[in-house]
């Protein structure tokens, strides 16, 4: 079967051995998967995680080096089950929190160096993890299921007080699916803030009130104006160095900010700006299989308006111009990869 | 009269020339003032401060390279009032927030290169904003009501669940303040970490329930093992470079980390782990005027065991002194200023 290798910084498509389930294992074949801003970053700076590992009190199993799989945002057809393995059956959709359950630990689906996932044609999912598709959900909406558990973690994390309004930095799929979750929970207004003119368009197309282009002013400036002094939370949906002193420099004094944009490197701050400003850095991360499953509710009960997210598709020979356009975050948001996609990315 | 001049990172004893109250204006003779480390970072790192300005969008009007006047918790006696100025009379003992009303402007008194404070025999308040020191209350208590409304802020805003537990990282006054308050809510346990074996028996004395050294392991780990695994809030009281990505490494994950270390310096942090720990840095400062006055009445309603913090005296001349060796975190922890102290401090 093919496949997307990982292999020191680059995405390479190769002929891999089939997987075989073992008990517990629903054996699936990839219908469509999202590329996340995580893919890119984790190709960019798989080194950087090791430290992940430690800092989490884990053991690491992660070897950058050497060959890894990419993506954990999939929606995937069951073809066989493992031995003794039930709750699903060959022919249903699925979705998963990306984790595959070996012995008594879980491994990370998506940061492996032994386990396929999204990149694959076919590849291993925990049936006991895996969520049927429901409502006859299209492929194209069930595999943003992750991204959207991702935002609605972040906005149920930021604890909104009824009155306060939302800057949303950074329009990637994150800061997107922030929008549609911030629209679909009534908050007012939604300043979305981008320098690519698609991504602001896009997120007007998705509900934002206000966008804004950060080579003009400063975001909270055009949030302030917005809400006439409201207490605004910011979002973070960047993950570049810099951006937090940005915001801590930029923002009303008593801000809270949420980061869900993950810089890679480490980023220099200052902590003198942030005590002064009383400023808050909310780190937020994934969701719980909760949040998981309420996202894949929400969009398999047409909830939620996520077409403009879906910018283009790509094959497995697309990959790397998705990943390298992706990288310079123009128009496109989220681009789906299915099997049987085209080798180029649409203009 | 005599007073403590900071110029360009050092300290001068000179004569100074006698301020003259204006209208609103109390003018007060120093009973007494402690030295926090605020005084140490801004003599040190004076530079820093007209970024401060910048980022609260305020108008900076602080000059580093001339002569200032550092230190903002006194206790002083009401000698003269301005014309027209009404609510404390000659005789008064007074403590107050340190801000002197000019027009529609807020002086603050520190970090001043125009107005004398604590570090002068005798200096300008504003009389609105004195509040008389009440039942007899001692200077040297009295002097403690800054930094403990300080902590008494960092407590409030920390909004600690039921059963929270608490860790102190770092005992200087600060740090022991805020063992102060969270013993006075009955907050339990509270692990107290220093590198200072002085300190950490100031901190056993004023009711932690465990001290810690941080040489022999990271204080999250002491903390857990003392708490069983119940929720932390780690209140940062050091300051330092390098001390918000230690904590980001060491804590457990959704670990909330409420900083009050004012680190002048820019620091470096990895997001990367923050985000995937969803660790929360909350920068807190400084405090409310309600909150001054509840530490002033704690104080004096004998509800705060303070002994403990006040480890020396000193004159004048004996400041730079005492700043060097605050500097170095030995066994002092809040050393008093007195215009009749000694010359040096004691050992």
């Amino acid at each position: 079967m093919r496949g997307v290798v990982a292999r020191r910084g680059r995405l390479v498509v190769e002929d891999l051995a089939e997987p075989t389930p073992e008990p517990g294992d629903a054996l699936v074949a990839l219908r469509a998967c999202g590329i996340c801003g995580s893919d890119l970053h984790t190709l960019a700076h798989a080194d950087a995680l090791p430290a992940v590992a430690v800092a989490m009190d884990m053991p690491n199993r992660f070897r950058p080096d050497e060959d890894f799989y990419l993506d954990h945002e999939w929606v995937g057809e069951v073809l066989e089950l493992g031995a003794d393995t039930a709750g699903v059956a060959p022919g249903d959709r699925v979705v998963s929190v990306p984790y595959l359950v070996r012995g008594v630990a879980l491994e990370a689906l998506g940061f492996s160096n032994e386990y396929y996932a999204g990149f694959c044609e076919r590849f291993l999912l925990s049936a006991a993890l895996c969520l049927k598709v429901p409502n006859g959900l299209d492929d194209t909406r069930a595999a943003l299921t992750e991204p959207l558990a991702v935002a609605l973690h972040a906005v149920n994390e930021a604890r909104l007080d009824p009155g306060d309004a939302a800057a949303v930095i950074g329009c990637g799929p994150i800061g997107l699916a922030l929008i549609v979750w911030l629209r679909a929970r009534g908050v007012e207004p939604i300043v979305a803030s981008d320098l690519s003119l698609g991504r602001r368009a896009a997120a007007a197309a998705l509900g934002a009130h206000v966008v804004h282009d950060p080579l003009e002013e400063p975001a909270p400036v055009a949030a302030a104006r917005a809400t006439g002094g409201r207490p605004v939370v910011v979002f973070e949906a960047v993950g570049v160095p810099g951006m937090l002193d940005d915001l801590i420099t930029t923002v009303p004094p008593r801000t809270r900010v949420v980061v869900t944009g993950v810089c890679m490197q480490p980023d220099i701050l200052r902590p003198l700006l942030a005590v002064v400003k009383e400023v808050s850095l909310q780190f937020v991360y994934a969701y719980t299989p909760d949040e998981f499953a309420a996202a894949l509710r929400a969009l398999a009960a047409g909830e939620l308006d996520v077409a403009p997210l879906v910018t283009g598709r790509v094959g497995f020979d697309g990959t790397a111009e998705a990943f390298e356009r992706l990288g310079r975050a123009e128009r496109h948001v989220k681009v789906l990869v299915t099997p049987d996609g085209p080798g180029h990315l649409s203009a």
